[in-house]
């Protein structure tokens, strides 16, 4: 894809110019490859607003002094199965997969394990991490909590962030089950999206800073905020707003990072509120051994048998296809790996201005 | 409350009776005792689809021989947290707590634990499993596949329950946070007491069997279907399928049970399907320990200011309150407790049948 809209850079030169921009930042070697790693194959899977996208966010961030690029992450609490971790206020795209990495140990040894990070930041998508477990042939989970954006049901006030659940769990020779969902009825990169295409937006997706409906996607920027999956109390919203507030409380509460308004925000150019419970945002991350369970093989078996028959269920009309999780990702994966990763041109003269700025090669 | 509708019932006397019906099936003391607790909470709590309404099903489903009440449930594979039990077709009102004082166990040993339970029966409420770990300072967990009911986004085949959800966390002096949703924009009773007062639904609950939008709860035995959380795919039905699957897959697929379109139904009348991939329907449950995370004193302190900010949350009009997950159900109990348990004419005639059918001493 090469239109005037779309740049499509190969996956190869874009990940060695992402990992040139976090060494610039200061990073380490290991973490330069292991953040530049999340955000590369979120492109891969196409999930454009969590990858490359975000990477002069992260800079700005750093340039805020609000992320340390050379942080001590270390283990403040645990107990067998279950720890703490600090993120030392890291990036979230590192602190995340080295707790994963140490709940995939323990998982190994007690079965399961369950870690809970504080002073971290964005985490990148939570995908990347849920999916550590699959080489292990583990069901993995990743959350976190994320700048306030979403209002509770009844309320008017940015309460809670799009709070991602992402639950990966392996199959045979079916692709691997992935969810990977914003608990809020929409996620905050299909209003930019909308916007920039300029588009109005479904009703149920957003409110204005008084509490009435709107289809226009500038009221989130003019102070409304995002409605929480089920969109209103008739609907299930106090679901979405329940699923929103269980990921803040073990993203947030339970690891000693802020929670709820508290949240610091992602853009740099917002101020952090004063008085704050704790310290930087909050992920909690997983897994479980499915052969603590079942045998592995036949657990996989029957997961292909749940996915071909999910697949085949009876469809409205005939051209509808039946999704599964992950499948579709899993598939614009394969084809960007050779094909390259489109970038939209805002993102491409983002990452420009960084190269510019960072005395950088780049491919753009 | 006992007007031509209602008749309340003392906790007390509804329990007696509760437990002589699950003697009279043949159940232990201690089981019929565990199985009429986890009823009465139901009830106590005002989920009131959840509770003795259901008395006569499980004795349907006793009669047909689906319910083993001398069931003899066994670890069939364990790895220091995690394990999974066989129900011998028990009572899930028995199986579960069973797992989950299991659970509760290893987790006070390994920091967390996790159960998948098969060859069960319908569980009750997911909140009394879950809730038990509150008693330890425990973050306890519950989910279970059900009966077919609800059609993936796209398609207009029943393929999964109502499959709940259940997040148990524990506060200070605040009530426990405790959010129990099913993963469908309404839950199954919802349509009941609509089909009872002769009211039109929402759009966006159910689907006929053509796959239309209908308002009208009829059409739910006419074949057709409800919607996930979410309602449609602009507002977000695949995030609500998918969270239905992650619990089919974590309680069917994982412990060996039944899953997806092959889950027994709850009814009797209704046959269960040929070829089966498993035994019975299946449940989830887990807990982690607080303190292995964070000091539980601290976490307290830290969930009773998450509770408080959240419910003083700016709403869009003055008069509407601030829903805290648990908090309702944990006034009506303490209300009931007291006050009794109002019960509609129809539940009330049927534990009469039952009363007559089992030569019973009755309250009704």
């Amino acid at each position: 894809m090469s239109t005037a809209e779309y740049h499509t850079i190969s996956q190869h030169d874009l990940k060695a110019f992402t990992f040139s921009v976090f060494k610039a930042i200061g990073c380490s070697d290991t973490d330069a490859a292991l953040a530049t790693d999340v955000l590369i194959k979120a492109d891969l899977r196409g999930i454009d607003s969590h990858g490359v996208a975000r990477l002069s966010g992260y800079v700005r961030l750093y340039e805020n002094g609000r992320i340390n690029t050379k942080p001590n992450i270390h283990v403040i609490r645990e107990k067998h199965s279950v720890f703490t971790l600090d993120g030392d206020a890291g990036l979230g795209l590192v602190t995340a997969p080295r707790a994963m990495e140490m709940v995939l140990e323990k998982t190994a040894h007690y079965g399961s394990s369950y870690a809970a990070i504080s002073n971290s930041n964005h985490f990148g998508i939570a995908a990347y991490h849920a999916m550590m477990a699959l080489e292990k042939d583990f069901i993995g989970m990743a959350m976190t909590n994320a700048s306030p954006l979403v209002a509770p049901t009844f309320s008017k006030e940015r309460m809670l962030g799009t709070n991602p659940i992402c639950y990966a769990v392996p199959a045979g020779d079916e692709e691997p089950f992935v969810l990977d969902m914003a608990t809020s009825a929409a996620a905050n990169g299909k209003l930019e999206i909308a916007e920039r295409k300029n588009k109005p937006l479904p009703q149920g997706w957003l409110e204005d800073k008084n509490g009435a409906t709107t289809t226009n996607p500038a009221d989130l920027k003019g102070g409304g905020y995002l409605l929480p999956l089920g969109s209103d109390i008739e609907h299930g919203s106090h679901k979405g707003y329940g699923l929103g507030a269980i990921v803040d409380i073990l993203s947030g509460v339970l690891s000693g990072a802020n929670f709820g308004p508290w949240v610091p925000p992602f853009v740099a150019f917002l101020p952090v509120l004063p008085d704050l419970p704790g310290k930087g945002i909050g992920h909690f991350v997983g897994a479980m051994d499915v052969d603590g369970f079942i045998e592995t093989a036949e657990f996989k078996r029957r997961m292909d048998q749940w996915i071909r028959r999910f697949r085949n269920a009876q469809a409205i009309t005939p051209d509808q296809k039946i999704m599964i999780h992950g499948e579709y990702e899993a598939n614009l994966y394969k084809d960007r790996i050779h094909s390259g990763i489109p970038l939209i041109d805002k993102v491409c003269n983002d990452l420009k201005t960084l190269a510019t700025q960072y005395h950088l090669d780049h491919p753009f």
